[in-house]
């Protein structure tokens, strides 16, 4: 991604030099813009001339992937079809500032046609939801999602050469009861609007001349559940937006409000370091944002939410005004149905290989939230990787054999560079070798147990928005290059086949992760270990989330949202 | 209102030296932030020490009649309670450009609370809707607008020494059926957002591959109703959303777009000058815009809508994706159970006096759409006029005595002085003066005759935001000095009474009208009867309307949504 090398650079600068922070935001809003455009104005390789049809690219989501994949796609030789129920993309790590209007819901959307309209590839959008895939055919169905007007001519079905499907995930509710029908969930910017308007509305209720004290109560009690970066973040604006803007305009019922923010778990943030965890926990307690932890919701009625407490075991319930369901994602129906058909039963997600190639078919790809990598571990293969090694068949491998095929090794199996550097082993050949004295040859019994330990350094990629858009950005740069890798294959040997693998495997690189606390303060889990905890992290956040806006419409009016705050404050209007 | 002396410099200025006119803009936008800005800064009097209770003001309406007056009520001895479903003010002039993106729904409103909060009174608001006003007990009953999540604490009274009903009024259907269930109406901000959610679903379906061409013929035929100013706006904001920014994203069905406009009358903006409606009507011609004049709407239902036309006496049907309503105001139900109540039947408003107090109500007021102004005839008077006027009682006005009272007689009637004006009589002495050798002393015979042609100058205001902003701000001017002028009465003399009237009555200033016609240009009728058609007059058009924006966000906001419009153009994702 263009972004990593940016990020590393600022990181680095920012670390070293922190004041320069305020001084890097300008720059990088500026620069990275400037990159955008460049981009865009490129011209379009166009190699027509030959006779062979258009391959068909059917995309199924315009969500982080699929946007993704979609201005990556820069080969003129395919013919897209991209089907989503929104026409649009979402800048999703903002809702949360949506939810209080920190930034306005238009600044953080950007219509799906005029992203891919300057791209190379043709690219046809219907505004639909896929209800059904025949991957025996290569056909996709589809239906509008808006009303009958028309009858029968809003159903459709679509042919595809290759299908991406990049439909994302739902709210996970866990079947607690009442939830769907009296909480808010914070996953598309219709919610984020939704909770902006019940906000709003309960201010106003809770000032009518009728009201008790108790009602006032109430209607002012904000629960959040769940302690992860967007139950976190929406707590914190809520916070800010109650104290810094509604208190001056309902003075006399700030005093009511309350904010309780349940985690089921022992802490918040807990995909997080330690420290930041502890900051943001005393940072809420000095708010006064109530953190309940080990909290675990039992049951949402329209007044009341009831938590089972681990500590005691007890269920304790608490009146409010409005819920806020923040607890993860959970499988979309539509996948679901597609899954039970395929055969991928009991999974939480579409399985993929390293390619992001659907288990199973060769032209259907899965990526984002509705997918999962199913990585292969080294213990299934290592006979394979030990016959394919021992190139003189003697039944030993010696350091030389080993070295020629451990960089494959290395990109097939990501996990044994990460075993490596956790037992800060320089050479790979240190593998091998137990100790500095031991032979440097191994039998297969020896290579099984050097690499023993290496499938445990396996882990799940996070759903987050950066995973999702490395893996479009990735298959966007296979989908380029599909013709040339044919011929010159690039990835690493096929262990268990013959020849090399067209492309590399996809490798997610984690470039850090916010959390904004609220009050001009962000935490700030950086690469290399790095933590920065404070309003320095804060400018580094504007910084990177107003750069990495998709287009320079959406840029200028975030920037100005945020300036409009700082001037004006949010606004409170219903409607 | 303080707008008019800038206005009529920025006419004159324009008017003399048309080049300048991109440098009003600059500094219209400055000044008159500047000067709002300074009226914020005031001190507010403060008079307090006196045991006086203070009274209790009830602002029925948060719309441009009820907000003038809460801008302008300065004495801090009254209580104000406003009572609004709405917590916001509402720029409604700009509603238009609301409906295609071209300004921002949050960027015409501003939250009544803010408006009111600098204000000298103390200003209470409740978001609720009066159902009943109980005159002979001074009491309103209101309830909550919204759920009824906690029963019967949503209804509450007020108590009041002083009424005043701002309501405004609501579309005229003229019961043509299915015009409330198929048509969009353009009176609020959600009606905005509505039409412009509608206008992008069309083109979506009309992108679906499974839609023949007729029905995205009818999907796209866009019918406009009513050929006023918000009528013919709409249409040509549409037009040009059309034709400037969906056709980069949607080049294939442009072709498909039909914009129709039915005017029942003979011509549209038929309220303004005749070069306008030409000027108006031919460039829609040009524009492709279909103006059928002389077809009055008989039936709307879900995919057609008919029309006779007058010439032909035939009822013809149109195909239609969305119909927009626009034909002028209705009474609200509200204020109709009123008026049954309190016996003023078969009047399309609310009937004041001309210092807008409810007839036969001492302490209820009026204003804004929901009200009209039943202006005193002079020949109801003219024994009175005459005989307050013969000081010496002698059955002759001589010259003398009638020059004492002609400035209460042009005050109490200004018929008079429009009358005066039109007919290029300077002097008021003319009146009475049939020939320059005539006597100057009349009998009240002839007294009658010469004013029996000054009543046909009577006019009804129109049903504007510029009427109702000046009776807001008339009527705050008035409580703000009610002590005063008990003592020291300012009005005319009571010619039916005993004394004078406290304060002067209510007079209209007209400061011109503007019709945007698309393709940045405006027409304009200004004061003095000038008219301006163009590009200039577009360009006074954003000068006058940012100047005239409530607040200083709101302001900037406008300005920046016209900015970016020029830069990037109109959004069209569908949130």
């Amino acid at each position: 991604m263009r972004w990593s090398s940016y990020y590393q650079t600022a990181s680095r600068v920012f670390h070293e030099y922190p004041s320069w922070s305020k001084a890097v935001v300008v720059c990088t809003v500026i620069s990275s813009g400037g990159l955008v455009a460049y981009g865009d104005a490129r011209p379009v390789q166009s190699e027509f001339g030959n006779e062979i049809p258009k391959k068909k690219v059917v995309v199924l989501g315009t969500g982080w992937a699929g946007t993704s994949f979609l201005k990556n796609l820069k080969d003129p030789s395919y013919e897209v079809h991209v089907v989503s129920p929104r026409n649009y993309f979402a800048f999703t790590p903002l809702l949360p500032s949506v939810t209080c209007g920190t930034v306005e819901a238009r600044s953080v959307v950007e219509p799906i046609r005029s992203i891919t309209r300057k791209r190379g590839a043709s690219v046809q959008f219907s505004e639909a939801e896929c209800y059904k895939i025949d991957p025996k055919n290569n056909k996709v169905y589809c239906r509008a999602v808006q009303g009958k007007k028309l009858g029968s001519a809003e159903e459709f079905s679509i042919d595809y050469d290759y299908l991406v499907i990049a439909m994302g995930a739902r709210s996970n509710t866990f079947n607690t009861p009442g939830v769907q029908e009296h909480a808010h969930f914070l996953k598309e910017v219709e919610d984020a609007l939704r909770i902006r308007r019940t906000v709003i509305d309960l201010f106003e209720r809770a000032s009518l001349p009728s009201l008790s004290a108790e009602d006032k109560k109430k209607l002012l009690s904000f629960v959040v559940v769940g302690g992860g970066p967007t139950g976190v973040e929406f707590a914190a604006e809520l916070h800010d937006f109650v104290h810094e803007d509604l208190s001056k305009l309902y003075p006399s019922i700030e005093k009511y409000v309350k904010i309780t923010l349940l985690e089921a778990g022992d802490h918040i943030l807990n995909m997080f370091d330690k420290r930041i965890t502890d900051f943001a926990e005393s940072k809420f307690f000095r708010d006064g944002i109530d953190v309940k932890l080990g909290s675990m919701v039992v049951n949402v009625s329209e007044n009341e939410i009831s938590a089972k407490e681990r500590a005691t075991g007890q269920v304790v319930s608490l009146p409010h005004g409005m819920v806020v369901w923040s607890t993860g994602i959970g499988t979309r129906p539509e996948i679901l149905d597609f899954m039970k058909q395929i055969g991928q039963i009991n999974r939480r997600a579409l399985v993929t290989d390293e390619w992001l190639r659907l288990e199973g078919f060769e032209n259907i790809y899965a990526l984002g939230d509705c997918a999962t990598v199913n990585q292969r571990r080294v213990m299934e293969d290592i006979a394979a990787i030990f016959s394919k090694a021992d190139k003189d068949n003697n039944g030993r491998l010696d350091l030389k054999e080993f070295r020629e095929v451990v960089g494959d090794i290395i990109e097939r199996y990501p996990q044994v560079e990460i075993y490596l550097k956790k037992n800060q082993m320089k050479d790979v050949a240190n593998l091998l070798q137990k100790s500095e004295e031991s032979s440097l040859t191994a039998d297969i019994e020896y290579f099984k147990d050097a690499l023993s330990k290496v499938d445990s350094q396996m882990k799940n990629l996070p759903a987050t928005a950066q995973v999702a858009a490395q893996q479009g950005a990735y298959l966007a740069d296979c989908f380029n290059r599909m013709e040339l890798c044919e011929k010159y294959p690039e990835g690493p040997i096929r262990f268990r086949g013959v020849g090399r693998h067209r492309f590399r495997p996809f490798r997610y690189k984690h470039l850090g992760q916010f959390a904004p606390l609220g009050g001009e303060q962000t935490a700030a889990m950086l690469p290399g270990d790095w933590i920065s905890i404070g309003h320095s992290s804060q400018w580094l956040w504007y910084s990177i989330y107003a750069s990495k806006q998709v287009s320079w419409r959406t840029r200028m009016l975030v920037v100005t949202d945020w300036s409009r705050r700082f001037i004006f404050g949010r606004d409170s209007s219903r409607i």
